[in-house]
C-alpha cells in the first residue's frame, strides 16, 4: 500500500471575519494490483502528486466544515473514482489555531497556536464495506500533584519500588473513539456540545474541590473511558493510552534537609505507558 | 566555561490548594582558573553534580516565587560562595502548567500543559559588575490571515517574487527584554499587571475589529517593540525575532479552478527570520 | 496492556579490549487480569520498576551476545516467571557504536557513533504459542542520482505530474524480516556472514558500474525483498517500507538559465511512502 | 538583520560517475538602513526569495567545489552586488552522503547517508573588513569506556559526587576553527590530507593499544585543541565544546548482585557541557 501526507491551510470569510483551518491529511491507499511491485507496470498507480491535487481540490470545493466531514469526502472520492482502490483510510489532524481575543473581544483575523491537545479523526473504508468514522485527541499533557498512589502490586525478588499513596500522576494522553458506521452526525456538535474533551479532563481530575483518588494509571484510563461512554452516546468504542512521566522526590538527606514531596525530578527512563480499549456491549455483540 | 542543565518540579501547598512550578534551569559558570584545561588540575572545578544540588537546595529552601527571583538567588549564591567564579549566568524557563477549571471553578490539584508561549528569564553577573535581569517569551506562534503585504522591495535580475498586498503573516515569535540592573521589581506584577504578553499580541494583531496593516515582518517586529517600551516602563531594551512561515496560494489553473487565497500550502524552505533590538535612548546614553 | 522502555549500556572486557553494547529495550506485557483497570486492584500488576530491574539483571547475568538472544532471554523470563502474563513482546534496538581505528589499528576502548542504519529485533510470544523472532534495520537513508523514473501511471483530470525517466530516487528504508519460530540460529552470523545489509544495498543500487533502472519506488521495494529472500534462507517473510524524499529540478528559466538536473530542491510535502510484505510460499501454506 | 535558510542538492557528472553535494545554506544579512523597521519602507530590503535565487544560481554556475569556496562565493556576491549590505555571514553545512561500495568497488551513482560528524563552514565579512573563513565539525558522538576519571575537584557542603578514577567518558563534540583572513587555501586538501577529523579522534582516544588517561572533560577538550593546532598550521584559533553524557553504574545491591561497571544507565539530567577557545599567540597579538 501507499501513504501520502500533505499539510495546508483552508481560509474562508464570513462577513468581515476570517475562518482558518490548517490541517495535515494522510491518505492510505491499497490497490487491487500487485503488478507495480512485481513487474514495474505503473498503469494502475495513482501518483502521490494526484492524491495531493485531489485533497486540495476537495478542500477548495467543499471547504472543511469539520475535519470528520472532510475525511469522509476524501474517502468517498477515492472509492467512487478509482475502481482499482480496495481500501482507503484518511487521517486528518488539525493545527490548533485559536482566535485571539483583546479584552474579551474576538479578533477578526488574528490567531494564536494553542496546542492543549490536538484534535484528529479517521475515516476508513474497504470496498463493499461500511464507512467507519473515528475521532480523537492526542498530545494532552496532564498532571495531578496529589490524590494518586500505587500500592498492593505484585512483588518478587526483583521488586525494589516502594508502595506510595501520595505520588504525582503525570502523563500524555491519547484517546481515540469510534462512532461506528457513518451516520449523519453533527461532529462539531458532539465535540463542542457533548464536551468530550471536558469529559476526559473531568474524569482525569475528579471534582475541583477535592479530586478523586487514583490507585493506578490503569484505573485512571478506565475512569476516562467509562465517563466518555456514559456521557456521549454516539461513541461505540474508546481506546486510551497514557504515557506516564514519573517524578522522583529528591533525597536530600546527604544535604542535611528533609524533602516531603516539595522538590521532584522527572525520570526520563524507564518510562512506561498503559493502554486499554473499551467498547459498549451491544457494539461487540453486533 | 561550563554549562549545566537541570529540570525539576517545585510543589507547595497553600491551604488545600497545590501550587506547581516545573522549571528548566541552565547555569553557566566561568572560572578564574585555566589549570583544569591545561594541567588537568581539578581543584577549583565545581562539579555538575554540585551545581545541581545547589539549584535543588535553593528551590527547596526559598521556593520559586517568580522565575526571575529564583534566577537572582542562584546567581547571588554562586558569586558569594565561590571566589573562583568570575561570571555566572542563570537561565530559567517554565513549563506552562495551567490550573484546570471545571465550569469556571479552578481545580485544587490538577493541571494541563498549555504551551502558548514559554516564559523565561536570565540573571547575569560578572564579578564586581552589576546583576542584570532579562525576561522573555518564546515559542509564541501567531498568524494574521490578512492585512499583511510586502511591496516596494529592492529588485534586480535575481528577483522573482511578485509584490503582494494581501498575504498571510505567520511566524514564531521570540522576545527578550532587559530590566537593566537588578532593582526590587515585582516581576509577576510586571508580567501579569502590565500585561507584556497582551502588549505583544495587541501590537501583532492590531484592533480586534479591523487589525492594522503590516507592510513587512520587519515593521511588525518594530511595532511590537515600540508598544512594549511605551507600555512597560521597566523595560530598558527589547530584542525581538520573528521566524517566518511563508504560505503559497496553490495555483489551480491546471486543475480548472480559481483559488483566491482560499487554499494555501506552507513553504518549508527557504524560511527566513528577522531580528531587531531596540533600546531606550537614556539607556544607551547611560 | 503496558509498555516500558529502558536504555542502558552493557560493557565487558576480553583481555585488554572493551566491548560495548548500548541498547534500548521496550517490553510490552498483556496480563490475564482486568481488575487493575476495573477495580484498581493492583495485585497482579508488575510495576515498570520491576520490569526495568529484570532487564538490567538479565543483561548483567547473561550479557548481550546478540540483541536477538537478549530479546529471547527477556521473553522467556517473563513467560516462565509470571503466570499472569498472557503475551510478551520485547523490542531491542542497538545504538550504532563502532570501534575507532587509527591507521587501520582498532582502538581497545574508544568508539564512535555511526548511524548508517539502526539494527533492531523483536521476540514475541503468546502463552502456549511459539516464540517468534524478527529482526530488521531502520533509518537507512539511500539515494540514487539517476537510473530511476516513473512513467505510465494512471491519469485523470487531477493528474498534473509529468512522466519522468530520469529522476532522483531517495528515501529512508525500513526492513523487518521474520525468522519464524525460534530455532538455534546464530543471529550475528546471519547478520554479518549472509550480509543482509549488503543484500539490501545491492538490490537498491544495482551493479556498481552501471546500476539498475528503477521504474518506481514499488519495484525497488520488491527487488530488495526478492534479493533478501533468495540470499538468506532463514528469512521467512520480509516487510519493507520506503519513505520517499522527492527532489524537484529548480526551474531557472525566469533567471535566464537552463538547469538539467543539476540543482534540485527537496520537497517536504507531499511526502509519500510505499510498503509491502513478501513471504515464502511454504511459509504461507504452513 | 535577516536570516534565510535553503536546502538543496547539486549534482554533476564526470564521465559516467555522478558527484553529489546536498547542502543547507544559511545567509545572514545586515543592511545600512533602518527604514524598513521604522517606516515600513522596503526599498532596500532584499527578499528571502531573491537570496534563495542567488544561492541557487551560484550553485548552478560555479558548482560547489568545496563548501568553503561556495560560502566565499556567496559572501563576495552579496558584498559586491548590494551596496546596502554592511555585513554578510554565510553558513554552509553538508549532508554526509557517502558513495556506496560493493566489495570495495565504488558505485557510480548510489549513495548512503553516513552521519558520523557533520562538516560545516562559515564565511563572514563586514564592509571594508577582511573575509574570514571558519570550518568545523559537529554532531560527532564519541565514547571512551575506560581511561577517564574525575578527582580532586572543589568540595563543600553541597558536594555529593564521589571521586572516580574509572568512569565512562561520552559526549557529542562540536569543533570550529578559523583559518583567519581568506587566503587561497585548498580546503579539501586541509580537510582530507591534514586529516583534521583524524586529529580530533586521535586526541580524544589516545594510542589504539593503550589510550590516554583523561582527568576531566576539560582536559580532553584542551588536548583536542592542542593536537589540531600542532598538526594543522592553517588553523589560527579553535573553539571546542563537549556536551557530556553521564553514565551511572547501576546499584544492584538490593537485587543481590555486584556490578562493577558492567551495566550502566545514561543520566538525562543534569547534563553539562564544557567549552573552550584556544588561539595561537601570534594570532592574538596580530
Amino acid at each position: 500500500y501507499g501513504k501520502n501526507t500533505i499539510k495546508f491551510l483552508r481560509l474562508h470569510k464570513e462577513g468581515k471575519k476570517d475562518f482558518v483551518k490548517e490541517v495535515e491529511v494522510c491518505t492510505h491507499l491499497r490497490l487491487t494490483s500487485a503488478q507495480e511491485y512485481l513487474d514495474g507496470n505503473n498503469s494502475l498507480v495513482i501518483p502521490t502528486d494526484t492524491i495531493k491535487n485531489i485533497v486540495l481540490v476537495l478542500a477548495k470545493k467543499n471547504g472543511i466544515p469539520t475535519i470528520e466531514q472532510f475525511a469522509i469526502d476524501i474517502c468517498k472520492h477515492f472509492m467512487t473514482t478509482f475502481c482499482q482502490v480496495v481500501y482507503v483510510k484518511t487521517y486528518v489532524q488539525e493545527v490548533p489555531w485559536q482566535r485571539l481575543q483583546e479584552n474579551g473581544v474576538p479578533h477578526i483575523h488574528s490567531f494564536i497556536c494553542a496546542p492543549e491537545g490536538i484534535r484528529f479523526c479517521e475515516a476508513e473504508q474497504c470496498r463493499n464495506g461500511p464507512l467507519v468514522i473515528s475521532a480523537g485527541i492526542k498530545d494532552l499533557k496532564l498532571m495531578k500533584t496529589t490524590m494518586s498512589g500505587f500500592e498492593g502490586f505484585y512483588k518478587n525478588e526483583h521488586t525494589t519500588l516502594p508502595e506510595r499513596h501520595d505520588r504525582i500522576l503525570c502523563g500524555e494522553l491519547f484517546c481515540k473513539w469510534s462512532y461506528g458506521e457513518h451516520k449523519d452526525f453533527d461532529f462539531d456538535c458532539i465535540w463542542y456540545m457533548n464536551k468530550i474533551r471536558e469529559c476526559i479532563l473531568e474524569a482525569f481530575a475528579g471534582p475541583p474541590d477535592c479530586g478523586e483518588y487514583s490507585p493506578s494509571y490503569q484505573k485512571t484510563v478506565n475512569s476516562i473511558q467509562m465517563h466518555v461512554l456514559s456521557k456521549v452516546s454516539q461513541v461505540q468504542i474508546i481506546e486510551t493510552m497514557l504515557n506516564n512521566t514519573f517524578y522522583n522526590v529528591v533525597d536530600m538527606k546527604n544535604l542535611g534537609l528533609t524533602n516531603e514531596k516539595e522538590v521532584l525530578v522527572p525520570v526520563e527512563t524507564p518510562y512506561g505507558s498503559c493502554a486499554c480499549t473499551l467498547a459498549r456491549k451491544k457494539f461487540l455483540e453486533a
